[in-house]
């Protein structure tokens, strides 16, 4: 699975790189929002230092990016690690998991945040998920939104707030979250009646944009938004997204502080309420608050302990018992010489091949065999020490076939095919 | 270099497993012995829970085989995943840093010792490391040794404590590990003296072999561990590990509690004092201390973070500047559109493609290609368009080829072979 991802991720050029799971506390604090901030480890190392587990890639990646400030631009890595978050485990929800993530650092161009979707769509086609949706919103949007609204809405930190309770809209529900913005976030219910008439716009994508247009005058900031929105969607397009894939949900928030422009979020369309396989964003800020300059990027990342197990579900992971293809089968203590220089020329041949390690009869090897979904067995016995030979199993079909020694890596190379 | 040490692991038939980072911190106590211990980061979870970062994968593997007590035998996992140390920092030497492991859990065979020997030859050679010698011991000959000098040297702790001075032996030299072992360990001189007299037999591995059994009774401890290491070596040799790649060194103890058996550490010739690069050995109680019945094991681990930094220093790194091989340059907004399905194409038959993100001018494309060492650029401008055409620019010939755009997958494919 994870060879899959990156297969996908070099075709687009992305380089990998590794980054340390241990970061300073005052490097990750303030940039997630309090809901993250409340999930990190956070403690002091040997020598003091106040630390944390990373909680994502992608703060630790705008750490390394404005710490090495002569990378040549766009710089695009892609990154796989463990990153930890403490907070209650559930469905594919998992404390400690693996992020896949891809980013594109320097570039504002909205072609970054198109090929972050098209790199989301290849990574599930390549694993063979094909029933999915990605939702796709604007920040500018739903900032635009809060402009609107007057200043009790767009202020700083109340507005993160509220983005971070819109947030909660799929998982919590319109009641809920109606509350939520009259008693944490201080909105009044004309307000609040405001935020819903907008999230309640559908239709096809076109109509979408064309109902957020009505819903903003042309000049405010919204209308950026969507102008991005209606640009990426065309780029996505391009880059042989199917268009049925991609819907825009002015509901989608991402519940992290730092986005700033396209925000995406991948769903299992055969599992309803599994939450997001897939999500990112651009953050046009992040970096600069490290580095102190401007410095675009949009990344996104693929959850693959979470992706798994959706998998899993659908019945979409082949279990695989075992790597080996060959099993070489000494029959005596004579035999494990030539054994093992069997074993070692299918190994040079490129054929994944194991030596039975003890002594035993070829009933419980090939039971061992049988029991790894190992398609081939070399039998070493000393009649067919005496011929030069081997006798070769083909589990599936039971056929026996000699073969001798020195024709091994290619006989059974051609058995196998 | 991970994907090169994969394939090695996967020909020797070990399939992946990826255990977690955090470990409750009494599955880790006790097993490695005082030096690592002070190491560990050790702190409280959210939960109040004690918790370490793993210090190795070998512990976590031990407990996994343990939890999972019906995994069919041999298991024959292999790891990849960050490890934690508090120590100093130094040349090759992180706090956190990669390791690549095999395990053979459940197999008293000494052919599984030999196994992890050649792929510790095939895992150097497959990453073009030629010059290097593989350090083979046994933990029964220094037990043995140690049983041989009395009580005092051979009881349990002590005992632990005697092999870990030991191991300072290459770091530490003669005049300092006398003084330990007198004044840490509270041997006497004679006592001392006999060790180093053992440690001092010298010569080829069949001299060392015979001078050890002359030193140690046909009876006695010692001899069962150096019978093992007779037949390891013959193993290893059957296996194609090359006989000179190999040297007894009765000094070599590993610093962890934890083996049994053999111990194996791996040198390069050319930098002399770095330090190991790989190293493992036998481990035949640790799993049986969480589980409480016998489940012999045996494993290797690369240090890949201190072998990249040891082959950096040979110059046997080849820095690459990027993964990406084509560089579509669109020269008009209008050509974005074909770009973007241009990309794609190339990336669908398996090219790392990237499309030039802003709109700029031809000279500054080319520039970016040249400086990522891209191989090729697809240039699309308004006179191509026109002729449903691409021109491929090979960047290393400075040649220019006009290629129908239909063409463009196959043809390049062919121009960079």
């Amino acid at each position: 699975m994870l060879r899959a991802i990156e297969g996908v991720f070099e075709r687009y050029g992305f380089s990998p790189l590794q980054t340390p799971a241990l970061e300073y506390s005052d490097i990750l604090l303030g940039k997630y929002g309090d809901d993250a901030e409340r999930m990190l480890y956070r403690f002091a190392d040997k020598g003091g230092r106040d630390v944390c587990l990373r909680y994502d890639l992608t703060v630790p990646l705008a750490r390394v990016a404005a710490q090495y400030g002569n990378l040549p631009m766009p710089f695009r890595p892609y990154q796989i690690g463990p990153v930890w978050r403490a907070e209650k485990p559930g469905r594919g929800r998992y404390r400690e998991f693996l992020q896949c993530d891809v980013d594109i650092v320097g570039s504002p161009s909205l072609l970054a945040d198109a090929e972050c979707m098209a790199v989301d769509n290849d990574v599930l086609s390549a694993l063979g998920v094909t029933n999915f949706t990605i939702k796709l919103n604007n920040r500018k949007v739903l900032t635009g939104l809060l402009e609107s609204l007057g200043p009790a809405a767009s202020s700083g930190e109340n507005a993160n707030g509220i983005l971070r309770t819109i947030d909660k809209l799929p998982a919590a529900g319109e009641k809920a979250v109606r509350r939520l913005l009259a008693t944490d976030n201080g909105l009044d219910q004309s307000t609040i009646g405001r935020i819903f008439e907008f999230l309640g716009i559908e239709g096809s994508n076109e109509q979408m944009l064309a109902g957020a247009r009505r819903f903003f005058g042309p000049s405010e900031a919204g209308a950026e938004g969507i102008s991005e929105l209606s640009d990426v969607l065309a780029r996505a397009a391009g880059l042989g997204v199917p268009e049925d894939r991609v819907r825009i949900d002015f509901s989608i928030a991402r519940g992290l502080d730092y986005y700033t422009g396209s925000v995406f979020e991948t769903f299992l369309l055969d599992l309803p309420g599994f939450g997001s396989v897939m999500s990112g964003g651009r953050y046009d800020d992040l970096i600069s608050m490290f580095v102190g300059r401007e410095m675009p990027a949009v990344g996104i990342s693929v959850g693959v302990d979470r992706l798994f197990s959706a998998m899993a579900e659908l019945g979409l992971i082949k279990p695989s018992k075992s790597v080996t293809r060959v099993l070489v089968a000494p029959m005596s203590t004579e035999a494990v010489r030539p054994a093992l220089e069997s074993a070692s020329r299918m190994r040079a041949a490129g054929r994944a091949t194991e030596v039975y390690l003890e002594q035993a009869k070829l009933k419980k090897q090939l039971k061992y065999a049988d029991q790894r979904g190992i398609e081939a067995v070399v039998i070493l016995g000393a009649d067919e020490l005496a011929a030069g030979e081997a006798t070769v199993r083909l589990m599936t079909e039971g056929e026996q076939i000699q073969v001798p020694l020195g024709d091994l890596p290619a006989r059974v190379a051609s058995l196998l095919g």
